[in-house]
C-alpha cells in the first residue's frame, strides 16, 4: 500500500470464545496492521510486558489521561481501568497503517460516539450451539463463568445490527479473508479514494 | 459460497479506455459472476452471436420490453436501442450468482434509480495522462473519436463521487483483486448478513 495514504480504524468485536484471536492471528500473517494495545492499571501479571500486552499505568496516570481525552474508550472492571490511548492509535494511521482495536461492546459505542468513521466488525459464531460447544470445550472457565459468557454472549448477538459488517466464523481461513476483504474495500470507498486523487 | 445466500448486483464503469474489460476478465477467472449481456436492436456483426454477445431484438420486442419494465435501464444510441434486461439478472441473483453490470453513466444513474441497492464501482486510471496514453496507443480510434472519448472521460471522472467505490486501475491485478475485495465485502453487510441468520 502507498504509504503516504492514511489508515483507518476497525473495530473487531465480538462474544468471547467466537475466535476472535485466531482469526486476527491469521490476518496479521499477511497483514501489516497495528494491533491497539490497551492501558490499564491492574497490575502485571507474570510475563506480561509494558506496552505489549498492555501500558502498565498508575490510577493517577489514568485518570489524567481520561481528563485530557486522551482515550477512545474506557471502561472499570472490577476496580482496575482499561482503554484504548488515542496516541498510538494516530501514530499508526499517520504512519499509513491500518489499525485494528478488538473491544467489547461498550468500548465500541464509545469509539464510533468519539469517530463515527471508524469500521465496525461483528465476529459471530456459526450458530450458537457451536458457540456454547466452544466455551465449554476451552475447559478454562468454571460452569458458573460460562454460564456469564453466554448471557453476555446473547447481549452482543442482539445487538449486532450497530455493527457495518458481520463475519460469520465457519472456519479461521475464510474469516480471515472476509475481514481482509472488508479492510482492502474500505480503502476503495470512493470519498476516501478521491479525497487521495485531490491530495497528489 | 452458499448457493441460498443471493447475489447481488455490483455496476462497473468507468471510461473509455481505462481497462475495465481487462480487469473483469481477470475476475471472472477465479469468480463464478453473471456478466449481464445487453439487450439491442442493432444488427448483428460478424461473429456475433444471440445471447452472448447481446441479445438481438427487434425495434417491437425491445419497446414492449420497455413498456413492461423489462430493462434496468436503456438509450438509444445511433439510431438502436441499447438495455439491460431484468430477467438474467434476477435469475442469476436468485440462483445465488452476483452480477456485473458493465455500463456508463447514464445506465448506472438508471439502475440505481431503480434499485437503490446496487453497489456502484467506479475504475480510474492512474493519473489523466496514462489514459490518454492508453486511448492513443490503442489505435483503433481516430483522432476525433480519441478527442471525444477523452472529453466523455473527464464528465464521468467528475461525477465519480456518485459512485460508493473508486478502484484505481494501476495495475490489473492489484485492480482485479480491489473488485474481488468490494464483492466479498459487500456480502459481509451486517444487514444482508442478519437477514440470512434469521431465514435460516
Amino acid at each position: 500500500m502507498d504509504k503516504k495514504v492514511r489508515g483507518k480504524t476497525f473495530i473487531v468485536a465480538g462474544p468471547s470464545g467466537v475466535g476472535k484471536g485466531t482469526i486476527l492471528k491469521k490476518l496479521f500473517e499477511t497483514h501489516d496492521l497495528y494491533y491497539s494495545v490497551s492501558a490499564t492499571t491492574r497490575d502485571p501479571r507474570e510475563g506480561e510486558v509494558d506496552g505489549v500486552h498492555y501500558h502498565f499505568l498508575s490510577v493517577e496516570e489514568f485518570r489524567a489521561m481520561i481528563a485530557e481525552d486522551a482515550l477512545l474508550e474506557h471502561a472499570e472492571y472490577a476496580g482496575n481501568y482499561y482503554g484504548t490511548p488515542k496516541r498510538y492509535v494516530d501514530e499508526a494511521m499517520d504512519a499509513g497503517r491500518d489499525v485494528i482495536l478488538e473491544i467489547e461492546m461498550q468500548g465500541a459505542r464509545q469509539v464510533c460516539a468519539k469517530r463515527p468513521e471508524t469500521i465496525r466488525i461483528f465476529i459471530a459464531p456459526p450458530s450458537w450451539e457451536e458457540l456454547e460447544r466452544r466455551l465449554v470445550n476451552r475447559g478454562t472457565d468454571a460452569p458458573e463463568k460460562i454460564a456469564q459468557r453466554l448471557r453476555q454472549a446473547r447481549v452482543e448477538l442482539e445487538n449486532a445490527g450497530e455493527y457495518d459488517y458481520m463475519v460469520v466464523n465457519e472456519t479461521v481461513e475464510k474469516a480471515a479473508e472476509e475481514v481482509a476483504a472488508i479492510l482492502c474495500a474500505e480503502h476503495c470507498r470512493v470519498d476516501g479514494r478521491l479525497e487521495e486523487i485531490l491530495k497528489k
